[in-house]
């Protein structure tokens, strides 16, 4: 109920800060007017219309989204300028038309000339053309085409030559910066691929085609260089909510992380020196295994306890050494977990309870599936 | 559309083949009928009206459940004679009291006295009791008191002669069954945990408290010891899907897995020998991580191919060794996943769709939430 505290929900529950949520968009739309390069956040760690709303400011255009099933919730919801940044597959051509002949703006994406033809094959309505971004691999080792490839040109030209067709633009995912430790080394990852994406724009312009570019990533966007300066945009996403994660990358602070995992002490196992609590992976996602010394996510105030293991609906705390003192956990008292990767985390809640300074203010409602 | 072949699905997509799943359950049933104890399957697997309807054969009644919200749901469908199967969680017990006043039978679960509290703090109105098992640990290593503590006997004793509280049952979990490889480790496990409930029973009987019993698991289900006939019920529940987990352990066979995730080849990276899937953790969830040659999952009809790693809506596929024939998997081509844990991966998806001789026969809406 609205005013209530987040104490009184029923665990586990993930709980969203609305403060820091503004604050961190805030700061991303900021850092981007400072450096002259468009924003185009990300839809995919959070999934929502509200958070979306934040993070483009209010105006509601110029997203991306990971699934077409997000770009198609978005258009519904009123939203515009939607670019669905995964390679275009084939099963999907005809839901993407009929997109991109409702909105005024609904770019796709793609990294191989099967998929040109694909589009091809289905000339858009009404005048309308395919916007069309060549995907780029600086480096990430994921999707795209390798950067040095001959075959990355000759697939620009193509695109740009093909009729009914837009070479809108060239993007390039950072997420090589998730290996990177510290600021210095975020920085040198995005020089990178900046460098490379700059390069294969002035090779472009060299045949007479112009067109955009964008490279992203939260790490990068987080701390960007001069350089950035030069792209068309930006495209960040995991930045609204962050997480340990990025704090162990260097991409915020703890401070930063505006979701929380609220889950509550079920059962003492002094055989085990152990805790149950009632968060298992249903409420938490299994990524981060391995990752941190308080194993699958921090607990909020508890340096000393580790997340040792979950299964479906229950997680195994243990003290990260000595005895566990279960006085100071009683049966039924609540514990906060910090994620490890927000993005994971979200992904299990059907509701995301939203507070301001501890009470609740709303709930949003993630769309799912593809 | 019902009638096309599943190969018609966009992908990611969670297909159920419904004559494997009847299989299952018929046996099951059988299996139960034969030993002459009452089936009381799990709905944790899969949370869906239809896929409980026929592992209860049809009856609605008797069923076990891992959270409130699955309660609520096939309370709200016309089930009745529900377990919730989880130590009673302290901000649930006024729901959890709603229902034992409107179901004929609603039972709850506790392994500590403080839990019992809780129960009659809140006494049940119009002459309704609160029907509680009492969840014992016989080398499971997760929730319940410990067979061997005296405490066990004096929870037993306090549950059985509190107002307004019935004993209903002792009740153990197996899940140490998932460590074995083979029907004669499961049935080690099985007899062990029979052995200790049993054992349990009669300590109980001598005190004049009699009740009913539970073990479960679907290893040990899936493989009966003789001595579980004296056992009131068993209650396993992944068998109506099974998965790859469950072959590996031995309760099945892979012919026996009713589950796949679909997935289409959406780019060729020959400069890392790599495909990839539009399947990332999102549909196939990051359980198994490490446990089978094959990576993630098993690829229908490719064991040569490996799932080597995910990111949110990526796989990324590669020869567990030599060079990738590209020929074999054009761009748009369809892949067959057979998950690892179907628990985890039906987890990931909000509607399953169900085939009969790859013929889709309808859609199956899971609950979520808690």
């Amino acid at each position: 109920m609205e005013g209530d505290p987040i104490t009184a929900l029923c665990t586990p529950a993930l709980v969203v800060d609305v403060d820091i949520v503004r604050r961190n968009s805030q700061r991303m739309l900021e850092r981007c007017q400072s450096l002259g390069v468009q924003l185009r956040p990300h839809m995919k760690t959070h999934k929502t219309i509200e958070c979306a709303d934040i993070m483009t400011g209010g105006s509601r255009r110029c997203i991306v989204v990971s699934t077409l099933a997000e770009a198609s919730f978005y258009a519904e919801n009123g939203f515009d300028d939607i670019l669905y940044a995964y390679s275009v597959p084939f099963d999907k051509v005809e839901r993407c038309a009929v997109l991109s002949q409702t909105l005024s703006l609904f770019q796709v994406l793609l990294d191989h000339c099967d998929a040109l033809e694909q589009l091809k094959k289905r000339p858009l309505r009404n005048g309308h053309k395919w916007h069309v971004w060549l995907k780029l691999d600086c480096g990430n080792g994921r999707a795209g085409v390798l950067h040095s490839e001959p075959g990355a040109l000759t697939l620009a030209k193509a695109i740009s030559e093909a009729e009914g067709v837009e070479l809108t633009g060239v993007y390039a995912h950072c997420g090589n910066t998730y290996h990177c430790r510290g600021v210095e080394q975020i920085q040198h990852v995005a020089q990178e691929t900046t460098t490379l994406v700059l390069h294969f724009m002035g090779k472009l312009k060299a045949l007479g085609i112009n067109c955009k570019s964008s490279i992203g990533s939260t790490p990068s966007c987080s701390h960007p260089i001069k350089d950035m300066a030069q792209l068309s945009e930006v495209h960040p996403g995991n930045y609204a909510f962050y997480d340990v994660q990025q704090s162990v990358i260097g991409s915020c602070s703890l401070d930063d992380v505006a979701v929380r995992v609220l889950t509550r002490v079920i059962g003492h196992c002094p055989h085990r020196n152990q805790l149950l609590i009632d968060c298992g992976w249903t409420g938490l996602s299994l990524d981060g295994a391995g990752k941190l010394p308080t194993g699958y996510a921090m607990i909020e105030g508890h340096p000393d306890l580790k997340l040792l293991s979950m299964t479906q609906e229950h997680g195994r705390v243990e003290p990260i050494s000595g005895t566990l003192d279960y006085s100071k956990y009683p049966l039924g008292s609540l514990l906060r977990l910090i994620p490890y990767h927000s993005c994971a985390t979200a992904m299990m809640h059907p509701v995301y309870h939203v507070h301001s300074s501890g009470r609740l203010v709303g709930k949003w409602m993630p769309t799912r599936g593809w």
